[in-house]
C-alpha cells in the first residue's frame, strides 16, 4: 500500500545527500497522499545509505503511525502542521544546508537580488520570528510549524515555497517530495549568491517588481513558457 | 545536416555541468554556422544528461526553426541578437554560475585585478544597465540582447568575451561553442578571485595598462606567444 | 591484543580524509581502553592511505610505548593530558580543518547561533588563551593539553566536546574515536555557518538558553528523543 | 637521459590538477639536476591529461633547449632566474590557485596567523612590488624572477618557500618538484585560512615568534622531531 508514495519519499531523502544538502542524518523529506490523508516521512536518525521504501513511516494527519516499524523523524509535527494549514503542499523538505542556515542564523529575509531567485521564489524568502521560551518548552516541533504559518499571513505558500526558521534552518515544499527537494537545492544556491552579492555591494537593493513578475511568471502559472510543456 | 555543429553544441552544453557552472537546466550554449547563417542551440528545460546531437535545435537568424522537434532555449532571442550584432561570434554561452552571478546581482563591473583576468578579458568585465519595465514587459529576451549590445558601445566583443546582465547573470562568447564555455569557466574563477581580493584589501585598484596589455596580447593577436602555435 | 581498539582508531583516522578535514598527514585520532589504561594513536607523519590497524601505536597514560614499531603522533602528549584530566573521554581527535582553524586563528569563541550548533555543543565553543613563551619552550605538546584543561574550568567536557587552541586549531572528543571524528565534522560545519551568519548580520546574538537547552537535551541525556533508541 | 627527472616533473605537473590548484593549463612545475645544470619543465599550453615524461622539455640554465620537441612553458625564464639565484632550489612551481591569487591581487603579505602556516613558512609570505612598465615591456618573464629575487633580500628562500607576485599569483619551491607542489597546496590552504580568520577578527595579529620558531623548527632543520625520520 502506498508503495509509490514511499518510493518517492525514499528517493527524495536520498537525493538530499547527493545534492550536498545534508551531513549525517540532518534532513528529512515527506510527502502526502491528499486523497487518503496519509503522510510518508523519513524515520528518525537513519542514514540515507540505509533508507529503503520499506523503512519509510506512514502516518495520518494527526500523527498516528499507520505503517512502519521505526520512529518517524523528530520533525514530523512540523511537517504535519504545514500539511494541515497549506492545502497546496504535496511534499515538505527540511535541511540544515550551509548557506540557507547562515541566513536563518542571521535572522534576515533573503532579498530577491536576481532572476535565479525570481525564477523560483516570488519575493524575499521570509525568516520567522524567534521562538519564545513558552513555544520551545512545550510542543516545540508543532510550534515550529505554527511560527511558520504565522509568518505566512498574507503570503501564498504556493508562490513562496520556502521559509527560514530563525536560529534553525530552512523548510521548503512543493507539489511533490521531489519538488520540495528541488526548491531546497535552489534555496541553498540563492542564499549563497545573495550573501556574496551583498559582500560585493552592501547597498544592493532587490530587483524591480517587473523583473520579479517576469521571471516568476515565465516559469509558473498559466502563461509559463519555459521548458517543453 | 550540420551534424558537426550539433555535436559541438551538444558537447559544449554537457561541459557546463562537468565544469560545475549549472544546476538543473540553468544554462545554454549555442553556435553559428556563419556561411549558412544557421544557429544551433540547446532545447529548453532538457537535462544535460539527456542531451544528444539530435535534440539540438537549428534556427535561422530570425528565430525560425529549421530542424528539431523540441522548443529551443527560452533565451534564444538573446543569443540571436548577439549573433546579429557581433559578427565575430561563433558561439554564445549563458549560465547562472555562482560567483559571476554574484557580481551581476551586485551590479558592479569586475575590475581587472590580476593576470588571470588579463589573460582572457581585456579590461573590466562590464555589467549592463538594469532593464526598464518597458524592456521587461515586451520582448524580454530580445531586449536582454539589446542592453548587452548597448553596453558594448565603444567595446570590442572580440576582446571582451563576457558580460554580466544586471540582476541576472553572465553571457560569454568566443569563436566556437567550446570557446564560449571556456570563457564562462574563466569568468567564474575571475569573479571569485576578484571578490576575495577585495575582501582582503577593499582599496585594491586595477592592474596597470602595461600589465593588462602584456598578458592579454601574450595570448591573443598576432604577437601571441603562449602555447605551441 | 587490543585489535578492536586499533581497528577503531585506524578507521577513525582514515575517516578524517574522507570527510575533507585533513591535508597530507595533518590530523590524528586516538582512543582509550579505560579498563586497561591503554591509548591507541596514529603514528606520526604516515599517510592515511597507508594506515593499517597494525601501524597504530599503543601507549600507557604516561606515554610509554606498549606496542608498535612507529613513533606515535607528535601530538600524543596533548591527547594524554586530556585523557588524564577528563575521565569521560573515550576518543580524541585533532585536525587543522579549514573553518574551525579560522576561528582558532581569530582567537574567538564560536557563538551558538543556531540549532545545528546546539544539537552538539552546549554553549559557545571555547578558544584557549595563547600560549606563553615558557609554555611553548618546554613540553609544548603537553602544555597544549594543559591550556585546554585550564580553559575548561567550569565547563563540562562531556557537554562541550570541542575546543579551539588559539593560533592552532581544533581538538574534539567523544565516547569513542568515531564520536570524536563526528564532533570534528560538525564543528567544521558549525564554524563555517557562524562565520557566514556574522558576515550577513554582524550584530547577531547567540540563541536563547531555552533553545540551547531544547536542542542539546533533545539529543543528549536521559530525556533524549532523537533517533531510534 | 634524465628519465627520472622528466618522470618527476611530469608527475608533479599532473598533481597540480589532482590537488585542485589549476584550471586548463594554468600552472607549471620544473625541477633541476644540479650536478648537470639541466632543468626539466612542462611544455607550454599542454593539457595535464596529455603530459608524458617524453613531452617534458629539458634546458640548460641559459634557456637553451637540450631535449624535447615542444616549446617550454612561457614562464620558463622566471624559473631559470630562481634556479640561478637560489642554489637551494630543486623544484619550482607556479599556479594561479584561487586563494593565494586573491592575496597576490590584494598585494598583501599573508601574515602568519597560526601553526598551519608556521609548520611550512617561516614568517609572513611576501608579496613582490608591482612591476613597472619598463619591467613589463621587455623580458617580462625574466623580470618576474628578478622582482622575486629583489623581494627576498634579507630572506632565506630555504625557510620561505613561497612568494606572491603582485597582481599575478604564487610561486613556490622546494628540494624537488614534488616538494614545490606540496608547498603550493599548503600555501593555498594557508591563504584561505588567513583571509577567513581576518574576516572573523580584522584586528588579529601574527603569532608570537616563540610559536613560529617552535612549529617551523619542529618540522625543519636538525632538531626536527615530526614524522618517522
Amino acid at each position: 500500500m502506498h508503495h509509490k508514495l514511499k518510493q518517492d519519499v525514499c528517493d527524495a531523502n536520498v537525493a538530499l545527500q547527493r545534492y550536498g544538502l545534508v551531513l549525517f542524518t540532518w534532513g528529512n523529506v515527506s510527502a502526502i497522499d491528499r486523497d487518503r490523508s496519509v503522510v510518508a516521512i523519513k524515520p528518525s536518525g537513519i542514514d540515507y545509505d540505509d533508507l529503503t521504501p520499506e523503512s519509510i513511516v506512514l502516518l495520518d494527519l494527526q500523527g498516528n503511525v499507520i505503517e512502519g516499524d521505526l520512529k518517524p523523524s523528530s520533525d514530523t509535527p512540523t511537517h504535519l502542521e504545514l500539511y494541515r494549514s497549506f492545502p497546496a503542499l504535496g511534499g515538505v523538505c527540511h535541511t540544515h544546508s550551509t548557506h540557507a542556515t547562515m541566513w536563518a542564523q542571521a535572522q534576515r529575509d533573503i532579498p530577491c537580488l536576481g532572476t535565479t531567485h525570481a525564477d523560483y521564489f516570488y519575493g524575499p524568502v521570509p525568516v520567522t520570528a524567534p521562538m519564545t521560551a513558552e513555544e520551545i518548552g512545550q510542543d516545540y516541533e508543532a510550534n515550529t510549524g505554527k511560527i511558520i504559518i504565522r509568518r505566512f499571513e498574507g503570503l501564498d505558500p504556493a508562490q513562496m515555497p520556502a521559509v527560514l526558521v530563525a536560529n534553525h534552518g530552512p523548510f521548503t515544499w512543493g507539489a511533490s517530495a521531489a519538488a520540495a527537494v528541488e526548491n531546497a537545492v535552489v534555496l541553498e544556491e540563492v542564499a549563497r549568491m545573495a550573501a556574496g552579492a551583498l559582500g560585493i555591494n552592501s547597498d544592493q537593493k532587490a530587483v524591480s517588481s517587473s523583473l520579479l513578475d517576469k521571471h516568476y511568471l515565465r516559469k509558473h502559472g498559466e502563461n509559463a513558457y519555459y521548458g517543453q510543456a
